[in-house]
């Protein structure tokens, strides 16, 4: 298992069959990911397209993850905590830092998936919508939103299963202020790659 | 007013306190919508960000609408219908009409957005997930998406008052596949750009 320090991002390739399995030690840290294609990184994982797709908000275990191409690139495998894991928030940003008052420089996970990219020698042409793991935003009325501490536990762990050349980018949020990640501290996460399944 | 053809697209520059009104001439017309900043193509309404200002799914009358900077661009001042507009689904675009069976060459508002930017001289860098006018996307058990006929009425309109230098890039969606515009049929819709507001 490798770590991600709470605040920090990483990129992994991923081959077709591979998965990464994401294990939220502590249970309370939400994790940004993100997710392009190995041949065309303007071919991306795309929350507008797969909700298109699945016709629901948020994904299920089972569900396949839609490119804005309307190509599958990762299976939701396993989900041990049945939770929420918002599609609908764009991930933090310098902008959002400096609208809650904080000085420059506060880490954000815009930075963080252009970071995990650049270490791989790629350029990301724009930052998509992510899926934010366990990220609480619950609906009420059909139509509003809030945040809220994830109800995930710890070691609750989620497979993503490739279904293409990709590279999957995990940030472990740094959001200190609104509570998303519990108590405003954001925690380590943990990954493994698991060879091809069985039918793989 | 000048006209949209329904399945067609145009392209319109606002200064700041300038707008432009925009009517479902038959009342069955989705409008996909975009916003860019003038400035810089590459700051453009997000929906993402926008959800997350507003803790709302759809935009309603008095709201406005950010971009990925979390700069206001545009406020929705009027909304005659007072029914949902989406922001969840992606525009219709080639790969969705190949799902549906359809030969290529299908107009789509993918290829009409950057077809719009084009003929302004534009290279759009992506394409953003669209606030969809008027598309009835209705929310069951605050989590299960559908597409349902529009409920706006012929004649109804939208203002949107411009708060940035911006183009607003506006497809009167081809889809005639599923019932988002109604009977199956684009039609046209027609807009008039407004002064400034006496405030403005």
């Amino acid at each position: 298992m490798k770590e991600i320090s709470g605040g920090a991002s990483e990129a992994v390739r991923l081959a077709p069959g591979e998965a990464v399995r994401l294990v939220n030690t502590h249970g309370t840290q939400v994790v940004d990911t993100w997710c392009l294609t190995t041949a065309d990184p303007s071919e991306y994982l795309s929350v507008e397209h797969t909700r298109r797709m699945l016709f629901a908000l948020f994904p299920r275990a089972g569900d396949r993850l839609y490119s804005n191409r309307r190509t599958p690139l990762l299976e939701l495998e396993t989900d041990t905590s049945g939770c929420r894991h918002d599609m609908l928030f764009a991930c933090c940003d310098s902008w959002l830092y400096r609208f809650y008052g904080c000085a420059p420089g506060h880490a954000n996970c815009r930075d963080n998936f252009i970071a995990a990219l650049a270490r791989l020698g790629i350029d990301a042409p724009y930052v998509p919508n992510p899926i934010n793991f366990w990220m609480n935003v619950p609906v009420s009325d059909n139509e509003r939103l809030a945040l809220e501490p994830p109800t995930s536990k710890p070691g609750d762990f989620i497979v993503l299963r490739a279904l293409a050349d990709v590279v999957v980018v995990f940030s472990a949020c740094p959001m200190d202020i609104t509570p998303v990640n519990g108590d405003r501290t954001p925690r380590s996460v943990a990954y493994e790659t698991l060879r091809r399944s069985p039918s793989g």
